[in-house]
C-alpha cells in the first residue's frame, strides 16, 4: 500500500498501547540493536540506509540520538543533508547522495536526504512536475543500484507529527535556552505550507516505493522511537547474519 | 548500429588518408578544443565525460597526452580506474565512478572506467552473465542520471588495435628504457585472451549504446587521435555555448 492520506493517519501511539510497556520495549530493542550492529559489522556482508525524512521539529535529531545514539561509533554515520554547496550543485543531484551511502557492515542514517529534491523543491515551485517525475525515475534508479549491488537494505521513514503539535515545539525554540540554537525564523512560514508538503510526500510514497515508506507517528517521542527501533531490529534480524569463524571466505560484493 | 564485429572491423586509417593532412588537420582541431573548452568552463552549463577503453598498449595514455594535453588544467581531470581498492569494493561498483563524474563546465577523461566491470571481470569468470545483465542495466541507469540530471555528454571511445600491432608495443616495454616502467609479464597472457575480449566488448557495444560507442582505428597513433580530437570538437560545437555576458543568471542545473 502506498497511497497514504496524511491527513486521515494518526499522528498519536493507537490507544491500547501504554507508554510504560513501549519504553521497557524499547529498551530491550536498542540493546539487542547494539548486538546486531556488532554483527553486521563483523559480517560485513550488508549495508543499511536509514533514511529520515519529517517536517521541521518532528524530532528525526531525537530518534538519531536515542535509537542509535549507543551503537558502537565505527560502525554508523550520520550525514546531513543542507542546502546543497556550489560543487554539489555543479553535479547531478545524487552525486552527494551516492558519495555517502553506506559501505557493507555499516550503517548510514540520512538525516534529510535526496527526497528533499522533490519535496521542499516542489513547495517552493523550484522543481516542476516533469522534472520531479524524472528526479523519482533516478531515485528508483539509485536506490535499486545500492540494493542490488552493494546487499543494501534502505528504511525510509516519515516522521508524522501533528500541526499542533509542530507548533508548540518550534515555540519552545523560542523560549527554551536548550533549544533556541535550532530555531529559525523561517520554520514558521514554512509550517504553514503542510498541507502542500503532504501533497508532495504522498506523490513520493507512491512513486518511489521499493521499499514502502515507513509512517512513523511521531507526536509523542517514545511510540516513534519504539517503531523506529523495533523496524530496523526486524530488518537486521531477517538478514539471518553470522559471525565469520576463522575459515570464513572474505565476503563477495554482489 | 552497435553489433560490431571486432574482427572485421580495420585498425587502420582508410587507405585515402594521407598522414601528413590528417596531421595538420589534428593541429587545427586540437587548438580550437583548447578555445572551445574554455568556453565550457566559462559558461559552466554542460559536462563532459570521456571514456577510453581499449587492450593493453592501445595507446590511452598517448590520447591523453596528445588530445588534451594542451588545454587548461583547471578545467580538465583524468581519473585512471586501477584493481578496486578494500574501501571501493565494499561500495557498489559505480560509487567510485560516481565520486568522479564531471561538475559542470569540466571535462573529466576515464582511463578505463566502469565498462572494466563488465569486461575483464567476464574475460576471467569473476562476473557471471546473470550479473553482467544486472551491471550493464545499473550502467544504463547511471549514464541517463549524467545525461539527465547533469547536462553530461558522454563519449565512449574504444581504441582498436590490431593483435600484430599490440605485439609490437608489448615487445617494446620489454627493450626500450623508456618504456620499460609500462612492463607487467601478465600483459602477454592477458593478450592471448584477445577473442574473448572481442565477445565481451561486443556484448557491451550492443547492450550500453546509449551513447553508441565510437570504435577508433588505432594502429596508427596519428589517426587515432585525430578521430578522438574531431569527435569532440563536434561534440562541443553542437552544445552552441555562448560566453554568459556580465547579466547572464547563473545556469539551471537540469
Amino acid at each position: 500500500m502506498s497511497n497514504y492520506n496524511l491527513k486521515e493517519i494518526d499522528t498519536r501511539a493507537p490507544k491500547d498501547v501504554e507508554k510504560k510497556h513501549i519504553k521497557e520495549a524499547t529498551e530491550k530493542i536498542v540493546d539487542d540493536l547494539n548486538e546486531l550492529q556488532n554483527l553486521l559489522y563483523a559480517e560485513g556482508k550488508h549495508a543499511i540506509l536509514v533514511v529520515l525524512q519529517g517536517m521541521d521539529a518532528s524530532g528525526k535529531d531525537g530518534a538519531i540520538l536515542n535509537v542509535f545514539g549507543r551503537m558502537n561509533l565505527q560502525g554508523v554515520d550520520v550525514v546531513s543533508f543542507k542546502v546543497p554547496t556550489a560543487e554539489e550543485l555543479s553535479h547531478d543531484f545524487l552525486w552527494r547522495i551516492h558519495k555517502n551511502a553506506p559501505a557493507k557492515g555499516r550503517i548510514q542514517i540520512f538525516n534529510r536526504s535526496h527526497y528533499e529534491d522533490i519535496l521542499v523543491t516542489r513547495v517552493h515551485g523550484w522543481c516542476d512536475y516533469d522534472l520531479a517525475k524524472k528526479r523519482m525515475q533516478a531515485i528508483n534508479d539509485f536506490e535499486k543500484l545500492l540494493q542490488k549491488h552493494n546487499c543494501t537494505q534502505i528504511l525510509k521513514f516519515y516522521l508524522h507529527t501533528s500541526e499542533k503539535e509542530q507548533q508548540e515545539r518550534l515555540q519552545e525554540r523560542v523560549t527554551n535556552p536548550q533549544k533556541m540554537w535550532k530555531y529559525n525564523e523561517r520554520d514558521f512560514e514554512e509550517a504553514k505550507l503542510r498541507s502542500k508538503y503532504y501533497e508532495m510526500y504522498q506523490d513520493c510514497f507512491k512513486n518511489c516505493n521499493n521499499p514502502e515508506w515507513i509512517i512513523v507517528p511521531s507526536d509523542q517521542n517514545w511510540y516513534k522511537e519504539y517503531v523506529i527501533a523495533k523496524t530496523l531490529r526486524d530488518t537486521l534480524k531477517k538478514l539471518d547474519m553470522k559471525y565469520p569463524s576463522l575459515a570464513s571466505e572474505k565476503p563477495k560484493s554482489e
